[in-house]
């Protein structure tokens, strides 16, 4: 490659690591890649790193030695998601979105990639310091969240499915209860899908009662897979009422209350804001 | 916000640039962002856009006059995407793909964000002359790249379901027929998630007959909405066989033979790459 000047080398730099978080990448890549001495890759390092931590974009961990290197570490610093959460929560505020049942309608803010990738920062964040193999995610709106999560932190995604596909292979079935309304219900997952003893993030858009995250958890058992995080976007908790299964997890949103007569929601920043 | 070096200011544009794709952002935003002259920003904005298009990255598209700014098309030249694909028809072509009934498992590739990105910016690429307001799939293994798809293009997307989810509100559905295996089948969706007259943007993961995207096509209607375009990652297309209930949507690999007996799978690079 042509030597690049240091302005150049610095939009190659930042865009590389943008588009490569959580991988080592060592000072030589950079180095050979732009016919430049390491001594100038690290002063570019510098600059990059100083606007990425003013800029809330995440660290730059940099390890010296012969086996070190450089890595992304996407990271919102608490006070500017709580930020974007306030303004979520007005969005799931509003009276148009209660449906019959008093659900909510919140297809139309999961359908805009500019919030998922938001909140898979958000969770990328929250879970950046875990050691964690796979995402796993239940058809159908939590998908686009696991995979938004799992591209901040540079790890694969395995669906649950709640049918058995010919296009799976074989796969592993357990039945649970729907925690909301005591329904059995059935999810799947496949064979190949998940290394025995794996490490598992679960990501979902929506909990009640848990009884689905509860599945995931029974089915990773069936893998000897251990889950060492659980991540919902928006969770109902109604005032006065603790009937959740899953007590460990992070919530980034919380429903209160939906009023059907005068339709009022009430919307609150999850428990990762607790105590803030 | 303090004046920023240029050396800062490159790092801060290329970020904005990357994460804010197909918008148009004024010149004055960044001028003022960095407490810079215009002529300053213009000039980064040069440097960014020869590391951009030397990289293969995409183009900045620069408009001058008052309403003018610049904005960022992501855009993978053909030869980058073929040789992406051929490494993928490969992972594709592994014998241990094969599953009961003549099916591939694929779900592992599709677990990649890192291949789901790649996929999603060669079609953001291929699509990006379109005036489109939406991208649709069905679920679930398409979801993925929808999302990636329309991140690269800066729109929404809506997910066609299979069942009908009290989640979702009052939903149209149809009845289609499955064109590999002639089953009849639902699909739904419901009636929030799209606008009347909208151009839609349909990706879908695999294309055997086309019952599927067939299906979709009908429903859109049922919104009086226009399909402008058809992108699936793999079709299968026996040879000698030509039953493709669809004939405007782009590949971007085929099937062309699956010998169960022998475990030989044929991949190539799909309908986009023909003629090259």
């Amino acid at each position: 490659m042509k030597k690049l000047k240091r302005s150049a080398r610095l939009v190659e730099m930042t865009q590389y690591l943008l588009i490569h978080p959580h991988l080592l990448i060592p000072l030589t890549t950079f180095a050979e890649r732009y016919n430049a001495a390491k001594s100038s890759v690290s002063e570019d390092l510098a600059i990059i790193k100083e606007v990425f931590e003013s800029e809330g974009l995440g660290k730059l961990h940099t390890l010296a030695g012969a086996a070190g290197g450089v890595k992304y570490i996407p990271k919102i610093p608490k006070d500017l998601s709580l930020e974007m959460m306030k303004k979520i929560c007005k969005l799931l505020e509003e009276p148009g979105r209660i449906l019959p049942g008093g659900y909510l309608y919140m297809s139309d803010i999961l359908g805009q990639p500019v919030y998922i990738n938001e909140i898979g920062k958000m969770f990328a964040s929250i879970f950046s310091n875990l050691e964690i193999d796979v995402i796993m995610t239940v058809e159908t709106k939590g998908i686009p969240l696991a995979y938004a999560v799992a591209s901040y932190l540079n790890l694969p995604v395995v669906i649950v499915r709640r049918d058995n596909k010919v296009t799976e292979g074989s796969a592993v079935s357990i039945n649970y209860v729907s925690g909301s309304n005591k329904k059995i219900r059935m999810m799947t997952l496949s064979r190949r899908a998940l290394k025995e003893q794996s490490k598992v993030l679960i990501i979902d858009d929506f909990m009640k009662a848990g009884g689905t995250i509860q599945g995931m958890k029974d089915l990773l058992e069936e893998f000897n897979a251990k889950v060492v995080g659980v991540g919902v976007f928006v969770e109902s908790r109604e005032e006065g009422f603790d009937d959740h299964l899953i007590t460990d997890y992070v919530s980034l949103a919380k429903i209160t209350s939906v009023e059907l007569k005068s339709k009022k929601i009430s919307v609150y920043p999850g428990n990762y804001f607790d105590n803030e």
